[in-house]
């Protein structure tokens, strides 16, 4: 097995083949949410089967009843070296609106802004960039040597929609699955210059209401205030969602909700986090949220609900004297520490249905549930992912939360007991989930090499 | 100038090329509000304006800033006839949600149901059919032996949207469109055997807010519980215009709204009307609203506040974690009695600017601003066309409110002194507004013969 010189070496090397690899998978609009693009997810699982295929893995795509995962199995240069589970995902988000798109979301373009490298793509930073830095660090051992752990991929195309069939699939396939630690790659760096470890990570709750009143569009003159408007009822159920202070006023919803260590809290103060910096990169000036709480707090340690989408009556230009017969809202819940997201899922049915007029129905279209996850610090991966952190970057990596949701790690923790290093190399500006998505080049080129010293770390 | 008899006859006669017209300007896409069917609108103006001078009338398309106005003029056989102006709108209402209609809702088809024939497509009740009634009156009288008022025409093609360009094209043309009392086809019947004349209408103030946050869509896991989420800014405002009563909460939003004389809300609780017959036409069975209210008062004579359309962030299948930037409502009033329309928009405003958090801004996006309007029980004009509807149909006519709004019968009211009799056919399952939008033959055919009557009356 060579050196983790030589490796890094052949990371540099192959950096332009790396990208037009890169753009390729980039190049497939694996958007999960919507039905239409199924065919799509089909092909972008093909291809990464492909070039795992092609560094030496035992690769394959398996269908589930969404959109299909793929997995591959390598082995290390050695016997006995420790196994790793490495967990990415294919599928992207909708590029809606489109209009805000400076180029086309699916034609991958390389971009120089503020004397760096960008690429510009639905994707490039989540998650397909992220994930193709672990298969160009395989990809270089492979070509100096060998790997230096036993390697398991999971690729799934389902993480936008809240993972649906990933659940069923490891716990049909626990042997095959199961390593000694898991490896995610959908987190960010702290800066552009510091890496971060992510530790905790918020849990997700999606339902969809969709609540019914007469049985058709009505005029809303020869209706309206006697016949119930849904627009109505589901804006009340929003509103009553918040109180005064910004806390969730669904009863028992902060059961299970722990406040920081005090260590953690104090390392948190401690980070040069500029709240101000924050809202007016967004701009924005005045948090909201609950009342005594810092930004990094509410973002990283705090439960919330945030309504991500309603529609109700016309939507089109101008006006539509309509009296709805439907509106519909799409309500996510980000959980912490041990908040059952069966609970809440519970407690939110019962809080709508207790707001409903005799005469309205309502529908509920779950679109997922997963808890919360916390990574020991005192864990032995912890320790060396680190070191080798920070022997690419010079700097120690941040113990961050996480806002986001993975719901992965928590099925890793629940059904293979396995641990997870969340290491990622997204930043903050990188668009994910708006138009105009982009991944640092430096992120792409450094976090293969960031792989490559995890991986000789954990073997070590 | 030939008898009435004679004029009915004729009527009766020329049905089946009367149904042909209908059936011609059925199949213009006339939708108003929408930009995209601002030709089909302007092809709509020219086919009546071609159907006036077909029988005898100087008739022209008249450009405005939005869609053009139709009007025609024809003098009485006999000097010094009474001069009365009729108005009948053109445009229609969007055919969304398209996939609930059981035919194309611009291929108008005659159907049978309940032993009965119907015309089926979009504007068939409102207003296209409605319209043709009189122009087919006219048509008879002309083809035996002439008018017997003055009558001129005034077709306008943005009543759906509020009337935009009505009110200066009014004021422009005072002088060619006044006439003693306007005639209108816009509204109902009882039921189908008695008809009705409708003496109060409400007004109606169309806003629409656009709610905005943050300069772009956001992540909700990395942003939420710290940005403000328009979606529930915009809810609670929704949330806070009615009171656990069912009243509008807008400050002095009652001001100028007057209780029912005895005797009109004596006929009404006499009126064979079956609240909960009524209710379950729609599907639904409790009122909402007003607390103590009757249901025909309020949908007759009380003002209201209804959302008829909401949208924010993810509209499409499966879900989104966004945190959008901007969320959007579109709020209509309907007014009676004195209230101002410049105040309630002001009220409204401010009710929405008191409600932004620091962070947010709002668009108001103004769609139609009209007052509420009454004809007095005294009006001369008002017993020749009971008289005249009493002998086609055999029965009293009802002395009706009317829920929706007619911005023309205000402007005429306003510019033109004039008062206005609002006689239509219309019944309460046309589905106005919604998919399968009907009229039934027999309104199509008395209609025609009312306006003939009622015409032949007026002139003696």
């Amino acid at each position: 097995m060579a050196s983790i010189d030589a490796v890094l070496s052949r990371i540099d090397d192959n950096q332009p083949a790396a990208l037009d690899r890169l753009f390729e998978i980039l190049a497939v609009p694996s958007i999960s949410t919507d039905a239409a693009y199924a065919a799509h997810c089909g092909r972008a699982a093909e291809w990464l089967a492909g070039q795992l295929t092609e560094i030496g893995f035992q690769a394959s795509v398996r269908p589930t009843e969404g959109r299909p995962m793929v997995v591959g199995h390598a082995k290390a240069a050695r016997r006995d070296a420790p196994h790793v589970l490495f967990y990415g995902h294919y599928d992207v988000q909708p590029v809606d609106p489109l209009s805000l798109w400076a180029t086309d979301p699916f034609r991958p373009e390389l971009q120089e802004a503020h004397g760096a490298s960008r690429i510009v793509a639905r994707g490039a930073s989540d998650d397909k960039g992220q994930l193709m830095t672990f298969v160009e660090a395989c990809r270089a051992f492979t070509e100096t040597g060998g790997l230096p752990c036993d390697v398991t991929v999971l690729f799934e195309g389902e993480e936008e929609t809240g993972s649906p069939s990933l659940p069923a699939f490891i716990a049909a396939n626990k042997d095959e699955l199961r390593a000694d630690v898991a490896l995610v790659c959908d987190t960010g760096m702290w800066d552009n210059e510091t890496p971060s470890i992510t530790t905790m990570l918020r849990g997700l709750v999606l339902e969809e209401i969709v609540v019914r009143g007469a049985d058709r569009d009505l005029h809303s003159g020869g209706y309206g205030g006697a016949a119930v408007n849904p627009i109505h009822v589901v804006s009340r159920i929003v509103a009553d969602l918040h109180d005064k202070d910004g806390s969730v006023t669904l009863p028992s919803f902060y059961e299970g909700v722990d406040e920081l260590p005090a260590d953690v809290a104090e390392q948190w103060q401690a980070l040069p986090f500029d709240e101000k910096e924050f809202m007016s990169g967004i701009g924005l000036s005045v948090p909201v949220g609950e009342r005594g709480r810092s930004v990094l707090e509410k973002i990283w340690s705090r439960p919330t609900c945030d309504v991500n989408g309603i529609t109700g009556g016309y939507a089109g230009t101008g006006s539509k004297t309509v009296l709805p017969a439907q509106a519909s809202a799409k309500v996510s819940f980000r959980l912490v520490g041990r908040q059952n997201p069966t609970k809440i899922v519970e407690a939110f049915r019962a809080f709508v249905k207790a707001r409903l007029p005799a005469d309205c129905s309502v529908d509920f279209l779950p679109h997922g549930a997963s808890p919360a996850l916390q990574l020991p610090f005192s864990s032995e991966a912890l320790t060396r992912a680190r070191r080798a952190l920070h022997a690419e970057w010079g700097k120690e990596p941040v113990m961050a939360g996480s806002g986001g949701s993975i719901p992965i790690v928590g099925v890793f923790k629940q059904d293979l007991k396995m641990d997870a290093l969340m290491i990622g190399f997204a930043l903050d500006d990188d668009r994910v989930h708006s138009p105009n998505e982009k991944y640092e080049l430096t992120s792409f080129h450094k976090g293969a090499r960031s792989w490559a010293r995890v991986l000789d770390a954990l073997a070590k």
